[in-house]
């Protein structure tokens, strides 16, 4: 093996998921693409994203103290890249999708992407740089039938964006190549 | 389009990283497979890991205020999913591979994976419930050439496993589909 060296204090994170972060904005839905998103907490179910602090969404998200986490399909990377060039500053990202609203009634959600995340603010933190971080409780999910599989959402059917930051890249899924909990279980070190 | 289903509160997130967590405990190097990660801030660069509470590692974390984060690639599913299953209470994981430490000195990290992170803990999050969330600075990043274009990761050469919780399958990361800020540029609704 070559030598390891160090290539800078930088956010590395490979894959990182590709979402449309959904809030009203003064009453209208408005939608930003995150990839700083990430699950934090199994029970009650907690998810964090954090935007840039200039964002429009930010807004909104205070506001309502609620807002919903979209995935889209990589069929949809094109109307996800452009929610991330544009602001709802300037632009009526509304009028790209059809929202709805769950029980929150104040997240707004996209009805093309195939699986949607309602979330309500349980925090903000915010360490004095680049970023507001809202922490949300997963209060719903919502999904159709077409991309569940024994109930439960199926990754292939979902067809996610996978991010690659810094030569920003977005990538489709591969091939399933194990089961968790199970491949590694007589893992013997060669 | 079918309708909209409810499909339960839960940590519904496609893809997720699959990573391996390091810490030294009770002196030791230790590693666990974690799913819940992601980045939370740019500048500085920081990332959040969630860790189910009874785990060894979160013992370490806290006795050195330090981890790492080690991005296996999909040669090493069947080690990383090893590393899931069993406990550094009862096995020695740290013969599975070859550590070695950064600046911080008691952040272990993994020589095999292609991408290293090592943290500092900034913060710890206790929502009372399954996890502790420890929120790390990324101090510094250790890679070797074979896995870097223009001095950056490029996670075809890394070839990360792309994570489905639930039904707990590991993916591969599939073909490239487009450049951030550049593909949805133009883009206009149909």
């Amino acid at each position: 093996m070559t030598e390891k060296i160090p290539i800078g204090a930088k956010t590395f994170l490979y894959p990182m998921p590709t979402v449309l972060v959904g809030a009203d904005v003064e009453g209208e839905p408005n939608y930003l693409t995150v990839a700083y998103c990430g699950i934090i907490h199994a029970v009650p179910p907690m998810i964090s994203i954090a935007l840039g602090k200039p964002h429009y969404t930010n807004i909104g998200i205070k506001q309502n103290m609620s807002f919903s986490v979209n995935i889209p399909s990589a069929e949809m990377v094109e109307v996800t890249d452009y929610c991330g060039i544009v602001s709802g500053r300037r632009i009526d990202k509304n009028g790209l999708f059809t929202s709805f609203y769950g029980r929150t009634k104040t997240a707004p959600m996209i009805e093309e992407c195939p699986l949607n995340l309602e979330c309500t603010v349980r925090q903000i933190l915010d360490f004095d740089g680049t970023n507001e971080i809202f922490i949300g409780e997963i209060v719903e999910a919502y999904s159709r039938d077409e991309y569940l599989t024994n109930n439960l959402p199926d990754i292939e059917k979902i067809n996610p964006i996978c991010f690659s930051m810094h030569d920003n890249r977005y990538f489709s899924l591969g091939s399933y190549i194990g089961k968790a909990w199970q491949i590694g279980r007589d893992y013997k070190k060669p």
